[in-house]
């Protein structure tokens, strides 16, 4: 068994101009992608868009608009930003065919969110925070400016040509329910708050121990039932707080 | 030796839109395509084709105006036109990615030419004779209209991932070191201390806990400096312990 692009969305974060987010449209219904997530367009889907879209603009009346990036990617158990500059973080990276070789051999029952940042800038580091791994396009060093719509385009071309190839064997298959990101948001609020217990988390001063923390488990596509098991262990760091705060008040 | 990029030319024939030959020269130079032969555009570059080439104005600069299709391929010892229509008279068409495996064994000196028709009405009967192969995108046989600077996009893209071989093996690199089986094996003995210390691992019966968690953290592929940060947080737990064990005894 393995992944169909049914499972596959696309989101668009912050888009400049509508007409990009038709031609994406468009991009993403030639190669059978159809599921479209805008979050806070600049301009809203308009005619522009439409025009642009041309025969996919179905897809423009059925996407889903949110406020927020988290809202368009809490039932994805495998989020994945696109990005074309390499950064000096480091940070898991995958070319377009390797990533969809990794979605082919999800469970049928995975939902993936590929995230386009805005046009110009790309994708915050905030909104970086909350992928899995980044999708680099292999392009000329010397001029590497994909546009919107060509980015989603190639992207979604080899989810097709990977994800209806016949005769390939699985390669990887946990057969277990992956945690959604729901659950890892859960899973992480439970870290935060026993790292804080054990002093190891300053609550003044969060941001670059979470930022790491948060890179290194999101790397790690975890099941429902580790993130549970590794909760319990977190309870246990707190039960063991409390034990002492009771013996010290004794 | 195999054939390189700078082997390949695209030709566009009788190009509607302007800015259509701009998109298209976009596409080729992210992708280090460069050379671009326009056959009879209904009408010539202009400031749009400018604006929508973005950094690759250079390429339409450069782009060699020719009357007829036969002026463009003369020197061309390969000669492939892109078509998107499944036609009745049998000719041998490729994916895009066999195309670039065949151009990829030729002899270095080889010309080729990727040859895309008018926007709507692709290459005519007579344009075809001129060609040795068909090139044809796999896409949704229930939408499958790409444009013409997608498909230039597309395949140039897959010129270049089969071209030049390096764009294949970027797989996943980190940038840093990962942790050798030495580090892990320290890390465990210290998890294993730590989770006694809760009291989540029983010592009497560790077993099913130990193998969960080792297929867990195995899987991962830690870097050195990742087992680092989780330790730091496992002594915290140690600390924690001696702590109550302290004021236990107080």
């Amino acid at each position: 068994m393995s992944a169909s692009l049914s499972q596959i969305r696309i989101v668009l974060v912050e888009t400049s101009h509508p007409g990009n987010i038709g031609s994406a449209a468009r991009a993403m219904k030639t190669m059978g992608i159809n599921s479209l997530y805008l979050v806070s367009p600049l301009i809203p889907p308009n005619d522009h868009t439409r025009a642009l879209a041309s025969g996919a603009a179905d897809l423009i009346a059925q996407a889903v608009m949110v406020d927020r990036l988290e809202d368009a990617i809490a039932d994805c158990s495998l989020v994945v930003g696109c990005s074309a500059r390499s950064r000096s973080i480091s940070w898991p990276t995958y070319s377009p065919r390797v990533l969809a070789e990794k979605v082919r051999v999800l469970p049928g029952t995975e939902q993936v969110a590929v995230v386009f940042g805005q046009e110009r800038s790309g994708l915050t580091n905030e909104q970086l925070d909350l992928c899995q791994y980044l999708v680099n396009i292999p392009a000329n060093p010397e001029y590497s400016s994909l546009n919107l719509a060509a980015a989603v385009q190639l992207i979604c071309y080899e989810f097709r040509q990977t994800l209806l190839a016949e005769g390939q064997d699985d390669i990887e298959d946990l057969n277990e329910p992956l945690a959604t990101q729901d659950d890892m948001a859960r899973f992480y609020q439970h870290l935060w708050s026993a790292l804080i217990e054990l002093g190891f988390l300053k609550p003044e001063n969060p941001r670059q121990l979470k930022r790491r923390l948060t890179r290194l488990f999101n790397r790690f596509q975890l099941t429902k039932s580790e993130t549970n098991l590794l909760r319990g262990m977190l309870s246990g760091v707190e039960k063991q707080a409390d034990d002492r705060r009771n013996s010290d008040s004794v």
